[in-house]
């Protein structure tokens, strides 16, 4: 019998890149660099270790297929948008195909993309058709003069720019259908709301290319059982998503309220840009203002030298990284304390 | 005959607020302060003189009974809301009942608000049935555990909550409706999308009460002819709106994709925090980094002991100011290199 290639609650398997942050004048900095991450909190003990795999691999394949385009010259953009979407087309994560199910039983997705370079930006919400959001972000960005579209009209966008709406069921994961039965379930019985507190598995990459360029990219489902219209950070720049040349990266990943209210992405960047702080200083700083009011998560973020932090105050954060100078890191961990 | 109170272009018929920005040490913190704006960029030179009276008597209204709530200690909170809600009331700003229309002839009207006490925050976007933006986004902040709704998900919650929706009819004045039906004859015979850059008219304030609680609000009904499901910066925290007591208050009018690219009011707040910038040094500075970049428009800015700037890239801005140490100033003027 094959072993599940997992460990159990808090023990790492690799050499997190928070080193590299904590000595960037012993380490020369990288030619190119992609972090990712699937998600704040941990996965559930129950589930089965072949989806546990399945989760693995998809963020390794992820690494490796945007790392190598990466290492043929193709730009940040390129690597964090193809990151996502392959997050977003393994079904695994909280995200396209896999997304967990709102109030009304749909899945209703939000994604956005920073380019680092121009600080130019693409992000919509609130869509119920688009397999991969992350893709329509940058359309968003690269073909109109707009930043965010919601709903409907980034639909109608879509259509304009020749992308397949999908029907419902393509989001609905066997999955995700029984969790969302569970929650209904339950708030039938307790006549409150329990919409999880945590956005689990929502992706993000961010990446530096050869040409020092940074980009960054989120996509995610929201809150399971969430309310119809409500939207977290992650489409929204400045609060889970924000890339400046020379400056900063950020990705985000957790109770997305507290990333809008804190402009977390953007403030990890202005601690940079103005204060000087390192990159793990300013990341954790800001996760550590957030946790004081009372909210969790997690980032992964790159300082204008290539530099890795991928700090979080939930029990665990789903992550990876692969560069020119190290090899293929991945973090999956079972459990913890904010698991469902 | 009774003399249009207003003057030509450019010509200021109160001092504004920025002298106090400039000498800080000489004026003594006032007790209460509230600043509102009514948009950057100039009214249309033919806009009767009798509308041109409407908006200056609306923003004095605004002035008046929220710097009257300030002044009997009324909160922050209470009085960027009443403040807001008066101009979106008055019809002759775009909001409320006053917004301009979209590519398909509604009204589609976005807001925020941020206490400063706390950070905490509300807003609402792609509302179409909804008189008061700015009253539910402050009910999303006080009575649901969200900060963003969207869409119909937005016009349920306020349901929810008691709130009447009003028909389409509601926000179609007959000045938006002949902007939009030129509009859209314009681009019939152009085959363009010319969606108007600015969105003349954002309404929004920002205030300091007695007890030295900042907070601000902003709400638009976006870009005139704008494509279905744009979003700008209004009802995005950290890009349109932000406040922090002890740091600032800020509400922003203008080039919206570019306040949520430069995440405008986060950055405005991070100056001031991070490198103690003065208020209008901080203000200028993110309107100068935008402006290099082509994005125009305007802030009206509280740092944490009340000092105002209300800085613009535009031709003018609509805005005034009143406090408990100064008298009621209000700035409308018609023209300039922005207008339509």
């Amino acid at each position: 019998m094959r072993l599940p290639f997992f460990f159990s609650t808090f023990v790492l398997f690799a050499v997190t890149a928070h080193s590299w942050a904590a000595s960037p004048s012993v380490a020369p900095a990288p030619k190119w660099v992609l972090a990712i991450h699937g998600g704040a909190g941990g996965l559930p003990k129950d589930l089965p270790p072949a989806e546990v795999d399945r989760i693995r691999n998809a963020m390794t394949l992820a690494l490796e297929t945007a790392g190598g385009q990466l290492a043929s010259g193709l730009s940040s953009m390129d690597a964090v948008e193809t990151a996502v979407r392959i997050m977003e087309d393994s079904c695994v994560f909280n995200s396209g195909c896999g997304a967990v199910l709102d109030h009304n039983g749909d899945a209703v997705l939000d994604a956005s993309i920073m380019n680092g370079d121009g600080k130019t930006a693409g992000a919509v919400a609130g869509t119920r058709h688009i397999a991969n959001p992350i893709v329509l972000a940058r359309a968003v960005m690269e073909r109109s003069p707009h930043v965010l579209f919601i709903g409907d009209g980034a639909e109608a966008f879509a259509q304009s720019q020749g992308m397949t709406l999908r029907p419902r069921e393509y989001f609905i994961t066997e999955r995700r259908s029984a969790e969302w039965r569970r929650a209904v379930d339950a708030e039938k019985k307790s006549e409150t709301a329990p919409a999880s507190d945590l956005p689990k598995g929502t992706v993000g990459a961010v990446a530096m290319d050869t040409q020092g360029r940074l980009a960054a990219a989120t996509s995610t489902g929201g809150l399971a059982n969430k309310r119809v219209g409500r939207i977290g950070d992650s489409p929204i720049i400045g609060a889970g998503t924000y890339a400046e040349d020379g400056v900063c990266a950020v990705s985000a990943t957790g109770a997305g309220e507290y990333f809008i209210r804190y402009t977390a992405a953007g403030d990890i960047c202005a601690r940079i840009r103005y204060k000087k702080e390192s990159v793990d200083a300013a990341a954790t700083g800001v996760l550590k203002d957030m946790q004081q009011a009372g909210g969790a998560g997690g980032v992964i973020v790159l300082d204008g030298q290539g530099n890795v932090a991928m700090p979080f105050t939930t029990a665990t954060m789903m992550r990876g990284t692969i560069s020119a100078d190290h090899g293929l890191d991945v973090v999956v961990e079972v459990g913890g304390a904010n698991e469902k």
